[in-house]
C-alpha cells in the first residue's frame, strides 16, 4: 500500500494523458490506453482502501510528504488553478521554432523545451539567449523518429553506440532506445545535451523526455531523476504519473515535485473535435498546478515532408495546437475560467530555492 | 611551362568561373576574383609563348594527354556542345530536396550531388534508390555554413577533432576548414561520406566539394583526387581550373578528366540580371562539356530562416536558380543551340570503363 499518491479527495476527473504518452508512432495504441486506464482505476480503488487507513498519501516515502499542497508551496490559496501550457521539440525543426516563438509572444504559451541533438538548435539557442525571462527546459533525446530528416547524439558515435540504429542515428521509436541503450551511455548523453545547451548560453529551467523514453522503465528514470538533482532541475512529473507506474514511488523522495496533472491531446482525437477537447478540458480544470503538453509547427512544407509517413505528431496535428493555443477562444477561457498561467521556473525556484 | 592547358586554341571566352569559387560568405571577395583573373591572364600568356614551342597542351604530364579532346572521347564530334545542368548541395534542407527533384523532374537539369552529414539525408537517399537512374553524385562535405541551421561530420567526433569548430559542427567557412583540417582526418571523413552514401543505397556517379574546400590546397585535392581515383569515380575538375591552379597540373595524372569549363553564376549578378547572365551564357556557350553549376531551393520559410544572415547562395537566389532552370525560356534555349544535356555517370563510364 506504500505509494499510492492519487489525490481522490477532490474527486477529480480530469483527462487521463500521463506525460510518458508524450509518444510517436505506431507504438501508441488504444489497447494500451486501455489497460493503462484499466491499472489506474485499480490503483484508484486500493489507493481508496489505503486512505480509510491511515492517510496514505502524506505517510509514505514519495513525492510531496510535506502536509503543504503544491499551490500552498508555490503561495497560493488552495482554489487556484495554476496552468503551464508547454511546447514541446523545440530545435527538432525551423517550422517548430517558428511556431513555438509565435506562441511564445502571444502570451498564452508559458514554456517550452529544447532538443539539443537537432540541427535547429543554435536558431533556438540565439532566441534563449535573446530572452532570457523565457522558461526554456530541455526535452532530452535518445529519438529521432521522422524517417526523412534524422540527427544523432550529442557525444561521440564511438561513445554511445548503443544509442544508435543501424544507420547510426538515434532510435525511431522510444521502444528501440529503452530496451536497446545501456544505461551508462543513456547518462552521459544526457549529461552532454546539458552541458552543451548550457555552452550556448541556455540556462535550463526544467527538464522532459523526448517521446518519454526516460519514463520508460525503473533504469532510466532513475538515471533522468539523479541528473536532474544534480542540476538541480525540476522534472515534468505529476501525480497522476507518480501513482500510475509501478516504481515511481520507491525512487522519488520527499524532495521531488510532481504537479497535480498533465493533459496532453491523443491520436483518438478527431480534427474536428480537436479545439472541444481542449476547451472542455479547460473548462474542467481542477485546482492545483497542470501542465498542458502541446507540439506546435506549422504544417507547411518543411513539416510535412517530415512527417509524411508519420500523421501522428505531425504537421496538421501542430498546426491545430498552435491554432487553438494562440486563439482568442483560449485567452477567454483562461480568463472566464479564472487560470493563473504560470511556468516550470517557478517550480524550479521553490524546489531548489537559491 | 611544363603544365599549361588552357585551350586558347579554341578562341573561347566564356565566362570565368571555376569550382571552387562555389563559395559562400565574406571570403568570396571581389579581390580575389581579380587576382585570379590576373593570374589567369598571366598564365594564359605564358601558355601561348608555350604552345609556340611545342604544343604544350599534349606534350607534358597532367590532364588529357591523349591526342583526342573529350568530346572525342565521348564519342561526339568536335564541334558538339554537351551540358551538365548540376545541382549542388542536396540532403541539406528540405527546400533543397523538393526543388532539386521537381528540377529533374523538368528533365531540365540533368545531374545533382548529395551533403550526406545533412539532416536529409534519408529523404533524399530514398529517392535515389527509387530513381537508379538519377545522376547522384556525393557533395563531400566539411563545412556546415548555415549559422542557425547545422550539422556535424559523419564519423565520430572524437575521431576528426579537426574538423570541428568550438561548438562541434562543422566549420562555418571553407578557409578556416581547409587551413585547421588535418589532412588524415579530411581523408578519413570524406571516405566515410562515402561509404555512408552507399549503405544508404546511393551509387554516387561522381564526386565534388561543397564550398570547394577539398580544391584550397594541394594536400586537401590530393586527397580528394586519391579517394577519387580509389572509388573510380570522376570529380569536378575544369581545364580552366587546371591552367589557373598552380598545384592541379603537378599531381594530375593522364587517367584524369577535366571537363571543359564549369560556369556558376556570382553574387556580382543582381537579381534583375539574374536570366540574362544565364541566356548568355548559354548563348555563347562554345563545344565541348561545360558544367553550369546550380543551387536550387525554394524561397520558403524553411530556406530563409537557414539564409538570413547570408543572402549570397541564399533562399531567393535559389528560387531564382529554380526559376530559370525549369523554365520554356531555358528549354527553348538549349534546342536553338543545338546544346545536348549529358550527366557525370557518361564522363564515369569513359574514365573508367568496365
Amino acid at each position: 500500500m506504500g505509494a499510492l499518491f492519487i489525490d481522490i479527495s477532490r474527486g477529480e476527473n480530469v483527462t487521463f494523458a500521463p506525460n510518458y504518452r508524450d509518444l510517436r508512432g505506431a507504438t501508441m495504441s488504444r489497447q494500451i490506453s486501455r489497460t493503462i486506464l484499466l491499472a489506474a482505476l485499480v490503483i484508484c480503488l486500493v489507493g481508496m482502501a489505503g486512505l480509510t487507513h491511515g492517510h496514505a498519501q502524506f505517510s509514505q516515502p514519495g513525492v510531496q510528504v510535506s502536509n503543504k499542497t503544491l499551490l500552498e508551496r508555490l503561495g497560493y490559496p488552495a482554489d487556484a488553478k495554476l496552468l503551464i501550457v508547454h511546447a514541446d521539440d523545440l530545435g527538432m525543426a525551423r517550422s517548430v521554432n517558428a511556431a513555438t516563438i509565435k506562441a511564445f509572444e502571444s502570451g498564452l504559451v508559458s514554456s517550452g523545451s529544447i532538443m539539443v541533438p537537432c540541427p535547429w538548435l543554435p536558431e533556438i539557442a540565439a532566441y534563449a539567449r535573446q530572452h532570457p525571462e523565457a522558461d526554456l527546459g530541455l526535452h532530452l533525446t535518445l529519438t529521432s523518429e521522422w524517417t526523412p530528416y534524422r540527427w544523432g547524439p550529442v557525444l561521440s558515435k564511438d561513445r554511445v553506440a548503443s544509442l544508435l540504429d543501424s544507420s547510426g542515428y538515434l532510435y525511431l521509436t522510444e521502444s528501440e532506445a529503452a530496451s536497446r541503450a545501456s544505461a551508462q551511455e543513456v547518462e552521459a548523453e544526457i549529461r552532454a545535451q546539458i552541458e552543451r545547451a548550457r555552452s550556448f548560453g541556455i540556462q535550463p529551467t526544467h527538464l522532459d523526455s523526448h517521446m518519454g523514453t526516460l519514463y520508460k522503465n525503473k533504469t532510466l528514470f532513475e538515471i533522468f531523476l539523479r541528473v536532474a538533482r544534480d542540476y538541480k532541475l525540476p522534472v515534468r512529473l505529476s501525480r497522476e504519473l507518480v501513482s500510475s507506474t509501478d516504481y515511481l514511488p520507491s525512487i522519488l523522495s520527499p524532495s521531488d515535485v510532481a504537479i497535480d496533472r498533465i493533459i496532453s491531446i491523443e491520436p483518438n482525437v478527431t480534427a474536428e473535435d480537436w479545439a472541444r477537447f481542449y476547451v472542455n478540458s479547460i473548462k474542467g480544470l481542477q485546482p492545483g498546478v497542470t501542465e498542458i503538453v502541446i507540439h506546435l509547427a506549422y504544417d507547411d512544407e518543411e513539416m510535412r515532408a517530415a512527417t509524411a509517413d508519420h500523421p501522428n505528431w505531425g504537421a496538421a496535428w501542430r498546426q491545430r495546437d498552435l491554432q487553438f493555443f494562440t486563439s482568442g477562444v483560449f485567452r477567454q477561457l483562461l480568463q472566464e475560467n479564472n487560470i493563473k498561467l504560470i511556468t516550470w521556473r517557478e517550480i524550479g525556484k521553490m524546489q531548489y530555492p537559491r
